[in-house]
C-alpha cells in the first residue's frame, strides 16, 4: 500500500468552513499529526491514530509525518485556516528538503483552507477588497527590523493589511510597537477590525479607529485587518460594515 | 418572510472546495445573481430563479440583489474564489453606501471561499508561506502608475506577490509591462508560477524563473505566484516543489 502525506487547511474554526476535500482526505487517513487544538478538531475513529503534539515543534512533526508516509501510512497533518499561510506547508517542505532523498517522491499534496484573514474580512464586510498583504508579526522568525521595514512599506503602497500572531505571551511589546509604527506612517484613523475566534462560540469582532487601538484588543487568536487610505465605513444598527472600494481614483 | 442577500464564495472550481456553509446557503436561496459563468456552477432546482448576468456589471447585478432582498427574497450573490478578494462583496457594499438607508438594515453575510491564489499555492507547494501581497493587475479600476508604484514596493519588502487579473483581450500590454518592473526590481531569477483553471479539468501549472517569463504564459483565467527572494525550488520526478520557508534570516 502507498502512503502519503496531506498537509491540510481545518479553516479558522467552525465544521461549516471545512472543504469536502479536506473532509474526504481525513477519511482515508490513517494517522493525523498536527498541534494539539487542531487534531482535537478531528473526530476519533477506530483505524485512525492521532498524533497531537505540542507548538513550535513544527519540523519534528513534519519528520514524523514523512517517516510515516514513507512506511506507506495515509497521514493527514492538519493545520487551522489554510495550510499555505504561516502554518505547516512550510515546515512539511523544509524536512522534504532537508531530508533523504526518497523523500520527495512521497506523494505530498496541500488542501487549500479559508484563512483567519479571509473568514475575519468577512464578518467585518470587505476591507482586504482591493490590494492587500498579509504579515506574521511574530518575530520568533525574521527579525524585528525587517517587520518594521515592511509594515512602512505596506503602508506606503497603501495596501490593506492583515496580520497574523499580532501578539503573544512571550512578545508582549511587538504589537505595541506595530501599532506606533502604523500609526506614524499612516497618519489617520483607518479602520482596525480585531477579529478573534472567527466562526467559533468565542468569535469577537471589533472596529476601533487606528488613533483608539491598543495592543490588548489583540491576543494569540485574534487576527487583525488594517484598512487602506481608501477603506469605509459604512454606519447602520448593530456592527458597522468596513469594506474597500474596488476602484482607486487617478 | 425575511429576505437577506449572502455573497458566497464558490471557490476556484471543483465542488469539493465549496465550502458546507455555502452549500447551505444555496439550498435556502429563492433567487441566484452572478456572471455567467459563476451561475452555471449553481445546479437549478424548482423554486430557485437563477439570474446570470455580464461581466463589468457588477453595480447593476448588487443593486439588484439587494432590491430583492428588500422585496423579502433570499438571494445569493455568487463569485469565484472567495467574495472579499477581488470579486463581489466590495461592488455589493458600495451599492449598500450608495443606496437608501434601509438597505443598510438589510441581513447581508459574506461567506468566505477558497481564493485563487491559495488554491493556486497548494498545487504548487507553499509559495506564500511567509509574508505575501496580493495585487490585482486590471488597470481598469486603478491608475497603471499606482501598479507599477506597488510592484517596486512589494519587491523592496520582499513579500511574495500573487497578481489576479494578470492579463485579458482588452488589455495585452500591461502584464508585459509588469514582468519588466518586476525583472528590473528582482534582478534575480525567483521562481514565477503560472497557475491555470486551478481545481478544474482544465487545470494548467507551470512554473519558470522569473528571467524566462513571458506574458503570454498568462491568460484571463490565470493567478501569477511569484516568490520573494528566499523562495526555493525543490527539484524531483514530475513537478517541481516552490515554497517559501518560514524564517528569514538576520
Amino acid at each position: 500500500m502507498s502512503g502519503w502525506v496531506v498537509i491540510a487547511g481545518l479553516g479558522p474554526g467552525s465544521d461549516a468552513l471545512v472543504t469536502p476535500e479536506v473532509t474526504v482526505a481525513l477519511a482515508q487517513a490513517t494517522d493525523v499529526v498536527g498541534y494539539v487544538p487542531y487534531v482535537a478538531r478531528v473526530a476519533p475513529r477506530a483505524g485512525l491514530v492521532l498524533h497531537a503534539s505540542d507548538n513550535r515543534v513544527e519540523l519534528d512533526r513534519a519528520r514524523h509525518a514523512l517517516e510515516m508516509a514513507a512506511a506507506g501510512r495515509r497521514v493527514v497533518v492538519v493545520s487551522s485556516g489554510d495550510p499555505g499561510v504561516f502554518a505547516m506547508a512550510s515546515a512539511v517542505f523544509e524536512a522534504v528538503e532537508a531530508g533523504p532523498d526518497a523523500w520527495r517522491d512521497l506523494d505530498i499534496r496541500v488542501l487549500p483552507g479559508i484563512t483567519a484573514m479571509l473568514a475575519a474580512a468577512a464578518r467585518a464586510g470587505a476591507p482586504l477588497g482591493h490590494d492587500f498583504c498579509a504579515i506574521n508579526l511574530s518575530d520568533n522568525l525574521k527579525p524585528w527590523t525587517l517587520i518594521e521595514k515592511r509594515l512602512r512599506l505596506a503602508v506606503e503602497a497603501d495596501f490593506a493589511m492583515a496580520f497574523y500572531n499580532p501578539r503573544s505571551k512571550a512578545r508582549p511589546e511587538g504589537f505595541a510597537r506595530a501599532l506606533d509604527v502604523l500609526r506614524a506612517a499612516c497618519g489617520d484613523a483607518r479602520p482596525v477590525i480585531f477579529a478573534r475566534a472567527v466562526s467559533t462560540p468565542e468569535e469577537a469582532i471589533r472596529t476601533v479607529p487606528l488613533t483608539e487601538a491598543t495592543p490588548e484588543m489583540a491576543d494569540m487568536r485574534t487576527v487583525v485587518i488594517v484598512g487602506s487610505s481608501l477603506t469605509r465605513i459604512i454606519a447602520r444598527n448593530g456592527a458597522p460594515i468596513v469594506y474597500t472600494p474596488r476602484f482607486t481614483p487617478e
